[in-house]
């Protein structure tokens, strides 16, 4: 298939892709601040929001370079609609129980870290800073994550049974993570981002591996859903979006 | 006390309050729809909105009038923060279960019908009109939401269980519509409004009788948590805006 993008265009829907999937968990993750299960997790997951927004503004300042229209990371933040976020699905859940909220850490975090960790690589030498920056980060996330689904999955009855409904409600919306689309053929080309399957072999090692030590079961359906980085998104989108653009739609321009 | 008010100002405050509390409640009904726990009742509450939005529309065209800024009854209802809100907080209270819903509902409409029947002798006639079309609706509200808390307080165990916590939690809000404020002394005497112990009696009535036939236990503490009608709100109205202005926040001056 043709891509439709020039590698410009792409390069800056590759960008916004990273920066909406840290800007949207970051505010899942927010979600919590103060509703922790206990005091210790409530600290954790408040921190990794502050890694994530970090994150977040590094990305969308560099997406706003490369677009060249004048747009800041705050203007992409919070002045686009939910049909031009290009995070993916899995990370616009809402967050229901803790089991769910970490299960969906997990996941992410296994196709983080391999991600970033290629984009090191990268030809393109401000993302391989951001990706320096952020491997050192995702590193602990998944780490963290990691242990808690172990711990959570080989725990009690109900940990147990939580964990696992938790994998097989989110299991479909982890395809569209591995999945190439059609911006990456140019930008794999030209070394700016690393191989997509490198990337989904790494997720699926690390996954299997820790769902093992988890005694859960992977889930058999190969079902997946997409949408996020095209834009199409759940209503879910909408109603954090409207929470966290509030500010700036209700006092343009704004600041500290 | 000395009124800090004057006659207008108080009418447009009064205004406010009429159509806030109508679209808060709206809302959160709105909140329902397609959510309901049985069809009937799905499409009632709806319909209640919808009946309420309607109100709204009418009492801030007219505060808007009153106030004579050129603000319509969409720039009062969506471009308003928190703080100039006038609604109860008993209105902005969190959904929760159907029952809290009906409980809040029934709360609501006992005061909200009386009012409206005092309001149909207004002075001013435009308030005149708007209670005497507003009486129909809410006439119609009172007797569903009087019929099923007597229905769930004297039906099943956990239904009667539900209730009575529902009473319990949401009782403290009941004071701030029953007491008057610094705005009414002018507007009573001008004989725009209804004097407040009329329509605090009138409830209190409704109230006792309704809920003696429900087999509920009115609460005997008397703690009033105020603060709605003079714009000093619960975190819960900041999230019900967000939502509710996201439209006209995010394309300023949308119409149909």
């Amino acid at each position: 298939m043709v891509s439709k993008h020039t590698a410009s265009s792409g390069l800056f829907e590759f960008l916004l892709q990273m920066g909406d999937n840290c800007l949207v968990l970051a505010h899942r993750n927010s979600q919590w601040c103060g509703h922790g299960p206990a005091l210790e997790e409530d600290i954790a997951i408040s921190n990794i929001s502050l890694d994530l927004i970090g994150q977040t503004q590094l990305w969308l300042e560099l997406a706003g370079e490369v677009e060249g229209a004048g747009r800041s990371a705050d203007d992409l933040a919070y002045l686009r609609d939910a049909f031009d976020f290009r995070n993916l699905l899995l990370l616009e859940r809402p967050n229901e129980d803790f089991g769910l909220t970490l299960m969906r850490q997990f996941l992410f975090d296994a196709w983080h870290l391999p991600m970033l960790k290629g984009l090191t690589q990268s030809s393109n030498k401000r993302i391989a800073e951001i990706a320096e920056k952020s491997v050192k980060e995702v590193t602990y996330h998944l780490e963290r994550s990691t242990d808690l689904i172990i711990r959570l999955g080989d725990g009690s009855a109900e940990s147990h049974r939580r964990m696992q409904s938790s994998l097989d409600e989110l299991w479909s919306y982890t395809g569209e993570m591995l999945e190439s689309d059609d911006l990456d053929p140019a930008l794999i080309s030209e070394c700016v981002v690393p191989a997509g399957d490198k990337v989904a072999e790494a997720w699926r090692q690390h996954v299997t591996a820790a769902l093992k030590l988890a005694t859960l079961i992977k889930p058999e359906s190969d079902f997946v859903r997409r949408g996020g980085k095209n834009g199409i998104h759940s209503e879910h989108l909408g109603f954090v979006l409207a929470e966290m653009q509030f500010l700036q739609r209700a006092y343009p321009g704004a600041v500290w």
